[in-house]
Formats: structure tokens, C-alpha cells, sequence
């Protein structure tokens, strides 16, 4: 079998240096605006505005047609109206230009006489050698060459994720959402009708493509069934592929008729053969991105048994349920470690998984519990449930701290100012990595943290520092929590001169210390560690850390996660 | 039958006017303290710290026994430990305190032994005639005393919803989330082990407080289904009563036990007992939220068809699966209407429910349509998939604007000041109701907005005004509309002066403009109106509009509204 090099194919339409837009104008109320206004504003190559009628767009030349333009054309943009396309095509063709998006409507979605255009343009740009992207959708995005062709401008930048989308407005509205998350795209593209590169194209290629780490995609319908399930069998062994699929039902069947002009298909059929190509099957735009984030964050779990660890029984119990429901094993703990966390917990605790400490406000034993969780053979990942009980302390803190302050003495306030400052220096002694002071700095920094967080007790500061040392000493720890308490450190001393809240400045601390413990688990351990927020409102993405904002979508990634190292350990047993 | 007279029965709780505070303390290592804080928050009314070792706390003087205060007590607040909590309990009998809230862990929840001290409380409490919540709880919220008996510090306000939950921390969760959509709660109760006052105590209680639209619950396992029945069975006929109970899974029922010390029961068993009763069950906190904000700003809808408008046809797909997953149906429109349609859509429109203008530019024709769609007699609600597509416009008229607003000479620049400072005589002009002055002041309004939202097309406008003013003529419109067009006026002219961003104005515009919209359509038409975003970002409750983030959720509102319609009228018609 003759290999098809889908990178050389598609190369031009990804990473194009000159770009032609047909159709572009100043007239507001017309696509065409807003597609060169996404242009001028991410393309760093020259921009040609075709338009038979104006002179200037937005500071740029316009040419009547394609071929006057003097320079090499690389990419043409179509928006102008579908019954003018073949001929524009036509001038490409004669111009020598390697490749096109068209986003433009009006063809095969809108039944036989469409589908007659589209065929038409088809035939042209085979002829001329021009790969196209559509027609009938929104646009693209490719971080390689910095190029937004977007039917209007979007939020989206440089990242792991790759996506085609069969749906221009479900597609915009996850890259946007990935934005806000605070992750980004390396290729982004809106396919539409898909009259030249499949579906299963652009995955190809992403598969190809090192720079991209997940792939998405959102399917009405396929054009070819048989050539997706053998791409997308090849891709899922090397990276995930995650796929949304709706048209469960008759009503959705039809929208999709009128919408891509896609059939949607038996779903169970689907289904069924999704599973065989080890696709990872997502609900909605949200678990797409959840899932999507949880390959990005998360080592395989190596089996479907889950401990979880909670400040709140009730959490404990809705995050239960919906890993059972999703086929997770709520596991059993050995008695040892039952007895183990009988010592650090008060006797009301759980005793059991979920581990649930009942309202103790000892949260050094609420941090030191993971590691021991993570320790057992038969526990596969952590279900973190967040540190919700201990922040809201922070309201509470804050409160005091400022009638404390009130009532601070100049030098008592000299004195902290001081303390907090004295952080860099240490940074220096970590980075220097002499034994002895490494201990001396972490211990400082803990320390420096238990002030933030307002914990009095002198004892257990010290419980979590040599905690932290001891593991360092055995070569359990290693850069990873260095790295992260240095990045605590640095972020401690540039709060403290930055003039924010003490509720502000406790936020962050805890959101820096959730994301270097849950770091070290995973550095340490090679398992999942899901964390978890007490809060709807959606978190970002920093650096590979990410909170959840319930147990239920915890749990669904992590199933997905299991699935999908199912799948390849099955496979790669054959 | 003698009916208990459940309003006087707890009102000592919802409504005391003195509280003693029993282990209040200076440590802030103990709920003690956490308490008392949150206490002296938001109470109004004499507090009393109860305290063995100390003189005062956060300014109030401590006193040794209960029966030491001087003034009478009307509520008892009880962190202490679990043993120490009878013979707390004795000396508030002795001084006639009315009501208690036990905070306190470790009774039922632990076992046999924690039983048997949590029936000794109950004893002597009964014998003083005193109700009380907990124990084992996280405290309780009564916006009618401004009482936050936390044990810790939370967000919460005042507002239309009551709960009562068997989860401290899903209650928090709850709470404060409904704190951050801009809902607030006339009580919120944690109920905890429950040993004396009973989960349908509190919901008898809410059924009977007209300040409450709509009671949750959150439900691990019931003292005695029979009266819960009953009662839930009275209440649901007066207000909608919202129900999350988990525990289908083996996992979460273990996780139930160790938690409230409940039996999770079976849950088939459970989902027919709350069908019978008429209560809306819900999957999560989150749909929890959602639907009792369905309830609060919408209409019952009269049946299960709905209609979908959307700017995006994959939104609509995905809309419309949910729809009938759910078993809403996607109803088939009307030819007349399809019709209609086809006079104000460009004719690559979905001819077809969900209604898609296909990429259509013109933001009118997207705004007339909703009408109607509600105006057919077999279509039952709508859901009005927001503004995604247009709002993405306020990024390019922002930057477009700003090129052309460089270039405005200053004459124009005050021009346009002037006119944005126009609508506040024109306001004054609306609320005289002089029916030819209304008239220009609703066009001038609808010209301000065109010119916020960057329409050039001046036929445009004047459509949407000249339909407004007819509607104002032939009665439909009421003040619904005019007021609402008065606080678009009054946004805008506020707005023009405040300095924001021109993307911000755009926004709020949008944001305002949809609320007098679908507030309008649900006041002419009688039926839901429920709008979507295009962004995962929670939106806050403005007035009686809210939007959820997707088409599922909106979905899902609109079925549980359904569900308790079709409840309400089979029992009723018995």
C-alpha cells in the first residue's frame, strides 16, 4: 500500500507565507469585514484584498482579481457568494495558488443545486492542484503561521490541542472556551461541507504533527466511513482522539440534514465503532475540553481503581457516585493504611474511601494523606477534592489579620514586611542545591507559608517540613517540588510588594500549594492525581495544573483517561 | 387529624432575638472561633460567648454557664464536644432557652455509642421544649433574623430560595454559588444527623413562608419516609420542591453511612416514591441552581414542545439531541410560518425547527422571529440561543470604532456625546405616557442602540421600531417592555459617561437588550423563554433574566418545568 504523505499534502493550507482574500470589503454589515479584519490582525505575511469595486481596505491595496496581484499566492480566503466561487477558483487555478478555505455558503448543505456548485469548484481546484478547507464554514487557525482565517475574529492562541470541527459555532465557542481555560491550539479548523480535505485528513495530519499532544474533533456525519476508522485507528495508538458526536436523536438527525447536510447515522453504530478505534466519546463542548485538559495534565491511570480524598463527606459521597456510575472502582483501603491515617485523623473520620476527615482543621494531615493513598498498589489514581474547607478559612483569616494589624506596632509590621522579603534570598540557596541549605530554605519557606495560611501551631509546620525534607533526603523527591516551592517563594515575595489583599495573596498561596503537591504526587507516583474546586466558577489552566469544578466531571475525565489506556493495552497486547 | 401548626413550632429558630454562643473561643484552631465570627457578622441582636477559660471574645463579654447571662436566650449555639453536649443542653432547659443549634460531630454519624449520646440530648431537650437543628451540622441561615450560624464564614443573601440540606459542604456549595449567580436564600439549614427537627419539617416550614418561591433538598437517607411523603405530597401542590438524593451506587451508599450515618436506600425505590410526590429531581448541585432559577424567572410551560432559535446550527443540533433525550419534543413548525421565515431569512436558512439563520447578518429579522415562533398555538416554550454569533461582533465594531472615533473631528465627538446624553430627557418623555412622545422616544432608543451595536443599515432600525411601536399601539406591549427599554436607556446614558470601554458598553447593551426581549416575549406570550450563552462563563441572575451556558442545560430546565406542569395538572384535574 502506497503511504499518502498527508504533511506535504496539506502543508500549504497550514503553513502558508502569502495570503489572497476574494471578497474582502469595508462594508460592515458583510462577512467579508470581519474575515479580513481576523486577517490583518494575526498574519504577519502580505495580505491581498480582492474586490472589484474598492480601492483600499483597512490601509491595504485591493486587486480587482486574483491574477493581477504581483506576488506569489500562497492561500485564497473565499466570501464571496457561492455562484461566484468557480470562477475565482478558476483564477487560482491559472495564478498558480496552492491552496484555499471557503467560507462561503450556499452548496451542498442546501441540497442538489448546491451540491452541483460545490462539485463544480471541486473539479477546479483538483485540476490546479488547490487542497481547500470547506465550504460552508467558519474559517481556520494554524500557530504555525500565526494565521486566523475566521469569518470573525475569535480568541485563540498557540498551543497542544488540534481540532476540526463540523460545526462552525460549537467549534468557535470551545476554542474560545479553551482560551478562558487558558489552553491553546495549534491548528484549529472549521471543515463545513468538507468537499476536498476529510475529516479524517486533518486528524492525519495532526497525528503527524509533534508540536500537537490531543485532537478533537466535532462530527454531524462522515463521508467516508471506512478511511476515517482506519486513520483514526493509526492516530489513537500514537495520541488521543476525542470525538463529540450528537444525533441520538430524530430531531438532531434532521437539524443536522439542514445543518451540515451530514446524515448522522445509526448513533449505536457509531458508538460501536468508535470503541473499536479506541476514539475517547465525550457528551458535550465542556467534557471535551475537561477531557481534553485531563490528557494534557495526567499520566495513564494503569486501572479503574480510584481513591478519594474530600474536606466535605457529602462531596466524598456525590464524587462516589459518579465514579461508580461511570464504571470506576471506588476501591477498598488495606486495613494498614485505615490504621496509618487512624493516627493523623480525628476518630470521627470516614475510615474509609472516600477518606473524609470529618471537619479536622489539621490540614497538614489532609496533605500528608495523598502521598499515602497514592502509595497503595491496588490504588490507580486520586480524586483530590480540593482544599474548599481550609480556603474558605481565608474570609475568616483575613478578618482577623486586619484587626490584628490594626493593632501591629510600626516595627511588628517592619518586621513581617521583612520576613516576607527575606523569601529571595532562599531562592538562591535552593537554586545553589547544597544539602544543608536546601533543608534550611524548605523549612523557611513552609514556615513562611504557615504564616500566610495563619496556622499558630509551631508543630505541625514542622511535621510538614520534615515531611518534605525526608522525602527529599530518599531521592523521592527531586526538581519537580524544588521547582514549585520556588515558584511558591517567588510568588510569596512578589505578593507581598505588590500592595493586594491578604485574602487575594491567601488565594494564590493555596492555589500555588494545590499545584505543587499535586505536581510531586504525580512526578512521584506515575498516577493521576484530579483535583477538584468548591466553586462553579471555572478555573485556569497553570502550568500543568487544573482544577475541576465538581467531583462528577473529575470522575468522567478520569474515566475517559481509563478507556483510553484500556484500549491501547488491549491493542498493543495483540 | 390534628394539625401541627409548623410555623410557631420553629420560629423560635428562624426568628430568635438573643443567641448564646456555647464554646465560643479565642483559638483559631477550633470552630469556636469560626463560629463566633461568622455570628457577630451578621447578627444584630445581643450574643452571649459561652467559655470556661476566657474573659472576652472579639469584644464581648464571655460568660461561664448559660444560665449566667443576664437576658433571656432564645437560641442556644452549640460547638462544644460531643460529650459535653448533654450537660450544656440541662442548663439550657434551666434557663429557658427556646431553641438550639448543635454544630458539634460526633454522634449517630460515629455509632452506637454517639447514638446513645445524641439520644440523651434529644431527651433533655424535648423535655425543655426546645428545637433543634444538627447535630453534626454546618449551621444555618435565616434572612428573616439576619442569622448566619456558620461554622464558618459564607457567602449568602437574602432572596426567594430555601434549603435544607443533609450535606454541610454541598450546602455551602450550593449557597455560595447562588451567591455568585446573584440568587440569595430566605434559610438555609444543615441539617446534619437531624435528630430532632426533620428534613420535612423544614420543607412544611418553607412551604408556609410566602417569602419562599422554591425549596431544595438534598437528601442522603430519611427517619421516616411515610411523613416525608405526606407532607413533600402537600407542598409540592403550593411550590416546586427540588430534590437531590444520591446514592445509586454501592460506593456512595457506603459513602452515606460513615458520612450521616443514613441508609441510602434503594434508589429505584426512592425515584418513584419522588415522582408520586411530585418532586423535581436533579442530577447535581449545579442543576440544582439551574433549575430553581428556571422556577424563579419563568412561566410553566404547558407542554413538552418546544421551539429552538439559534445563531449557529451546530449549537442547535446539539440543542435539539438534548431536547429529546430528555423527551421534550423538537415540534415541526408550521408551513405558514416556514413561510414567514422564509420572507425575513436568507434562503439558506434551516426552513426547519430548530430555526438557523444560517450565518445571516441581519440582527433583526434573529430578534423578530422569537415572537413568532411563541405566536404558534402548538409550541409550547421556546429556548432562544442567546446572541453568541452577534455579540462576537462587539470585538470587530470595538476595533473598528476606535479607528474610526481617531479620526472623528471633535465636533463629531461631541455630537455623538450629545446624542448619547439625548435619552435622559427622553426617559422623562417615556414615563409622561403621552402616546406620540412615547413613540419617538422609543425610536430615538432603538436608534441609540443601533448606533451602540454598529447596525449602519437605517431601514433596520426603523423595522424594529416601527414593530415595538405597534405592538405598544395594539396593547400587547405593556410597561414590561417600556421599562425595560427605560433601564436600556438609562444603561446607556449612564454608560456614555462612565469612562468603560466601548466593548464593555457593547456587552452590557447586548445583556440588556436581551432581558427586555425575553421578559417581553414571556409577558405577551405566557410561556418559557430560556436563553443561552456561547461562553462556559456563569452569568449572574439580572432582574428576571438568566442565561445558562449551553443548549443541555436549557434543555433540562425546560423539562423539569415540564415534568412538575404535568404533575400539578394530573393531580389537580383528580
Amino acid at each position: 500500500m502506497m503511504e499518502r504523505d498527508i504533511t506535504k499534502e496539506l502543508d500549504p493550507l497550514f503553513n502558508p507565507t502569502s495570503v489572497a482574500h476574494i471578497g474582502a470589503t469595508n462594508n460592515r454589515n458583510k462577512w467579508g469585514f470581519s474575515t479580513i479584519t481576523s486577517l490583518i490582525h494575526t498574519f504577519k505575511g502580505p495580505i491581498y484584498p480582492v474586490n472589484n469595486h474598492e480601492e483600499q481596505i483597512q490601509g491595504l491595496k485591493v486587486y480587482k482579481k486574483v491574477t493581477d496581484i504581483p506576488g506569489p499566492v500562497d492561500l485564497a480566503v473565499f466570501t464571496i457568494p457561492s455562484e461566484r466561487v468557480a470562477a475565482a477558483m478558476e483564477e487560482c487555478v491559472q495564478k498558480g495558488v496552492k491552496s484555499a478555505v471557503i467560507i462561503s455558503a450556499g452548496f451542498a448543505e442546501i441540497g442538489p443545486e448546491g451540491k452541483k456548485l460545490q462539485d463544480e469548484v471541486y473539479a477546479i481546484a483538483k485540476r490546479g492542484n488547490i487542497r481547500f478547507i470547506g465550504p460552508n464554514c467558519m474559517g481556520y487557525w494554524s500557530a504555525s503561521s500565526s494565521l486566523a482565517a475566521f469569518m470573525m475574529p475569535l480568541l485563540v492562541k498557540d498551543g497542544p490541542l488540534a481540532f476540526v470541527s463540523q460545526g462552525g459555532n460549537v467549534g468557535a465557542a470551545v476554542v474560545v472556551a479553551g482560551y478562558e481555560r487558558g489552553v491553546g491550539f495549534r491548528h484549529y479548523v472549521s471543515c463545513g461541507c468538507a468537499a476536498d480535505v476529510q475529516i479524517e485528513d486533518y486528524i492525519e495530519y495532526f497525528g503527524e504533527d509533534p508540536e500537537v499532544k490531543v485532537i478533537m474533533t466535532y462530527i454531524e456525519g462522515l463521508n467516508n466511513g471506512a478511511r476515517f476508522t482506519e486513520v483514526v485507528s493509526r492516530v489513537t495508538q500514537k495520541k488521543p482522539v476525542i470525538v463529540l458526536k450528537p444525533g441520538k436523536t430524530e430531531a438532531a438527525a434532521k437539524a443536522i440534514k439542514s445543518h451540515s447536510g451530514a446524515m448522522a447515522g445509526s448513533d449505536r453504530v457509531y458508538d460501536a465503532a468508535f470503541k473499536k478505534m479506541g476514539v475517547v466519546r465525550v457528551d458535550g463542548p465542556e467534557e471535551m475540553l475537561d477531557v481534553a485538559i485531563g490528557f494534557l495534565t495526567q499520566p495513564l491511570p494503569n486501572g479503574r481503581n480510584v481513591a478519594i480524598i474530600t474536606p466535605g463527606g457529602s462531596y466524598g459521597v456525590l464524587c462516589a457516585d459518579a465514579c461508580e456510575e461511570g464504571g470506576l472502582n471506588v476501591v477498598k483501603l488495606p486495613d494498614k493504611t485505615i490504621q496509618e491515617l487512624d493516627k493523623i485523623f480525628p476518630p470521627r473520620w470516614s475510615r474509609g474511601n472516600p477518606v473524609d476527615p470529618a471537619g479536622d482543621r489539621n490540614f497538614i494531615a489532609y496533605l500528608i494523606a495523598p502521598a499515602w493513598l497514592l502509595d497503595i498498589k491496588t490504588v490507580d489514581a486520586l480524586i483530590f477534592m480540593g482544599f474548599g474547607g481550609f480556603s474558605l478559612f481565608g474570609n475568616l483569616l483575613l478578618q482577623q489579620r486586619t484587626e490584628q494589624e490594626k493593632r501591629m506596632k510600626p516595627e511588628e509590621s517592619a518586621q513581617r514586611d521583612s520576613a516576607l522579603k527575606a523569601i529571595i534570598p532562599i531562592i538562591e540557596d535552593i537554586k545553589s542545591d547544597n544539602v544543608y541549605k536546601v533543608e534550611t530554605a524548605i523549612k523557611t519557606l513552609i514556615n513562611m507559608l504557615g504564616w500566610v495560611l495563619g496556622i499558630q501551631d509551631k508543630m505541625e509546620i514542622e511535621d510538614l517540613a520534615s515531611m518534605v525534607i525526608a522525602a527529599k533526603r530518599s531521592g523521592k523527591i527531586d526538581d519537580v517540588l524544588v521547582n514549585n516551592l520556588l515558584d511558591l517563594a517567588n510568588g510569596t515575595a512578589s505578593l507581598a510588594n505588590s500592595g493586594r489583599t491578604r485574602m487575594d495573596i491567601i488565594n494564590d498561596m493555596i492555589g500555588r500549594l494545590m499545584r505543587a503537591l499535586s505536581g510531586q504526587w504525580i512526578e512521584s507516583y506515575g498516577k493521576p492525581v484530579i483535583t477538584t474546586t468548591f466553586t462553579e466558577e471555572q478555573v485556569k489552566l497553570i502550568g500543568n495544573h487544573y482544577d475541576y469544578t465538581s467531583g462528577k466531571r473529575a470522575a468522567r475525565v478520569l474515566l475517559k483517561l481509563t478507556e483510553y489506556n484500556d484500549y491501547l493495552e488491549k491493542t498493543r497486547a495483540k
